[in-house]
């Protein structure tokens, strides 16, 4: 725990709830940074009720909120907003990702923080923007995702689309926030300035058209990018194939076809007439993956299959369920899953920090706060408040706090 | 094009070919940084011939090069290696996406870049991270969604799992890389010291689990995640519902249920035991979706249903096409979408900067450069070279151009 940290030295107000937010200023948490979680009471932070729960904790909290200190007020008191203010003058970044405007009715805008400390970084994460004319829309994931047409790209052509069961958009959201904040400390340091950010889960989804738009636009709409099920639609093969006891993806298109040929030894398919080119291949979809799946069934399962593509140089991969990426050597031996413990959860298997830095441990072994935790400590480190001061809050019912 | 700059007077070497690596560059040059995009002699970067092309200038390229300065060397000869070595000098950063292994190879390793300049950093983008059993692997965006599990979670459960046709994993990969590098820079600044960065494709997809490696985990593996086609699996209704022109996504979950029985003049079915809380729901998924499918015919079109929901307070999206993103009013108002102009290719659409600095322009007019188009300019102010100097490395071979 005497690591040395890469973010040391930062500190953030943190009024972040859901996910997108409080992905930001996890990473920035278990970097390093001094994160302080603002939860109001008395119920707190409306995701420790959520997600699988043990002995009364959330695993969904602990998981989105290690290493974060935790302050709980009661915000219909006047005193509670005068604390947050004085927080605001002791830190160098404020997060939040409430709907658009309510953060100005918060009495807590841009410029209320701005007189509070010249150089404040505030990042406002929402799912549409601070602007435009759809900016006051309600901001869950697949929302923000149906707008961005990436909802368009996914499932099978003849069928409605289908919607990734994973927070995908929230959490890089999240990290296009934390690169946000980072890119601002790096501007505050070279100019002695704030700025205000605004980082919307629309444009987070939209920059991963990565060739969509311009294929559109550039085509003069000629090209109407739509989804392809379990293929690219552009090369090919290139998909998803069934074996025995699960599913391959296999990318042969290119010069990798002639590697898949020779796998199949097939070898007299290379160059014929009608697998020559991806075009041409593209045209026969169906049979080529009819050919490729009556192939993988001679295989006793994916393993094998895998094994003998992969000996002929055919980039290809097993398609791992959860539960057998929890249990994957790989994933386990690089830490892209980790164990942690909970002192009232338990122990459990969350994703690893993925920002890896050679020579420091990138899963450390840090807690959760339960609600309020940090009340004393900070009000006392970062406020300078003395015991009686912070006696007097709690039994004001401006601090609260609760062992879960 | 005088506006200040969030990132300027940082200096990159970039090494990057495809996405991931291109996406991390890409923004730091779009924000002001410096970045010199080394590329080989004399074909240049792979991607300078793939997608749409337009006047011999591919647009995926034109969309992944904003604002780099292209440096193009014939790496076979010994003298591009020194200046490379020259250059490593004078850089702040180094990015590469290389398999694993070659940067050292090359002769560019991170011992060795340290001799040359003692601060460095480098960061190192792969698709299942420099270390691990499995990390000689080719690195295909959808090999490492297939490993990560990711891929496991989308599509029809019945069926064969969906890709995203979208680089939603190189592109948030180089996010985090960008991350990364801004948050190694913050520590340099702070301890004078660089860092060796590893950024995977799998850890960066393992990331966006943000509930199911603990359902798993934390269930002892009696919960085991797996797709649910165009519906959640853990609250209900919530997914993508079909009207007359379109699809819709509908999120009428928990509370939000009572907002979609009052928007279909259906209040008896808010605490209707059938239908009265999300597990109930859920376990009659099918006929719930065929009533919301019923409901929703009446309605000349998406648009009108929306319209309606949005009134009773239901959260509902269009699932909109990238044609209509392209030309929607919000996207284009909020410059979600924008158009570049490239002096070879013209005119075209691509996404906006996802990193909005208020009071900033975050779509800037930069262009792409021509193969080789900062040669003298990088080798006369960054190396001091003279033009004789210069002039002899072209003559030589060492330095290539052309007007592609």
């Amino acid at each position: 725990m005497a690591q040395e940290q890469i973010l040391e030295g930062i500190r953030i107000l943190d009024f972040t709830r859901a996910l997108a937010g409080p992905t930001c200023t996890r990473l920035f948490a278990e970097m390093g940074a001094e994160v302080i979680k603002v939860e109001s009471a008395p119920a707190g932070d409306l995701t420790r009720r959520v997600s699988k729960i043990r002995n009364e904790r959330s695993l969904y909290f602990v998981q989105q909120s290690l290493n974060k200190k935790s302050v709980c007020l009661d915000l219909r008191k006047p005193q509670s907003l005068a604390l947050l203010k004085e927080l605001v003058k002791e830190c160098d970044v404020v997060v939040e990702n409430f709907k658009p405007g309510v953060i100005d009715e918060m009495g807590l805008g841009f410029a209320t923080l701005q007189t509070l400390k010249p150089d404040i970084i505030l990042c406002s994460i929402s799912a549409l923007g601070q602007s435009g004319p759809l900016s006051a829309k309600p901001g869950y994931d697949y929302i923000a995702q149906a707008y961005s047409g990436v909802t368009s790209m996914i499932g099978d052509p003849q069928d409605a689309p289908s919607l990734p069961l994973l927070g995908v958009g929230d959490v890089m959201t999240g990290v296009h926030a934390a690169f946000a904040v980072a890119a601002a400390l790096l501007y505050r340091a070279r100019t002695g300035r704030g700025k205000h950010l605004d980082i919307a889960l629309l444009d987070a989804y939209y920059h991963c058209h990565e060739v969509n738009v311009h294929q559109y636009s550039g085509s003069h709409g000629a090209i109407k990018p739509t989804r392809g099920g379990r293929h690219l639609s552009y090369v090919c093969p290139a998909g998803v194939y069934k074996a025995r006891d699960g599913y391959i993806t296999i990318m042969a298109f290119l010069h990798h076809w002639a590697d898949l040929c020779r796998a199949m030894g097939r070898a007299d398919l290379i160059d014929h007439p009608d697998y020559k080119d991806d075009p041409t291949r593209l045209s026969r979809l169906e049979p080529l993956t009819a050919m490729i799946e009556a192939w993988l069934v001679g295989f006793p399962g994916k393993d094998e299959a895998i094994a003998h593509l992969e000996s002929f140089g055919v980039p290809c991969a097993p398609v791992l369920s959860v539960e057998e990426t929890v249990n994957h050597p790989h994933h386990i031996a690089r830490g892209t899953v980790r164990v942690i413990k909970d002192r009232l959860a338990g122990e459990f298997a969350i994703p690893g920090m993925p920002i890896r830095v050679m020579g420091m441990e990138a899963n450390q072994m840090f807690e959760a706060p339960t609600l309020g935790q940090h009340n004393a400590e900070v009000l006392g480190t970062v406020l300078g408040k003395s015991a009686e001061e912070i006696t007097a809050l709690e039994a004001g019912g401006v601090l609260y706090a609760r062992e879960v």
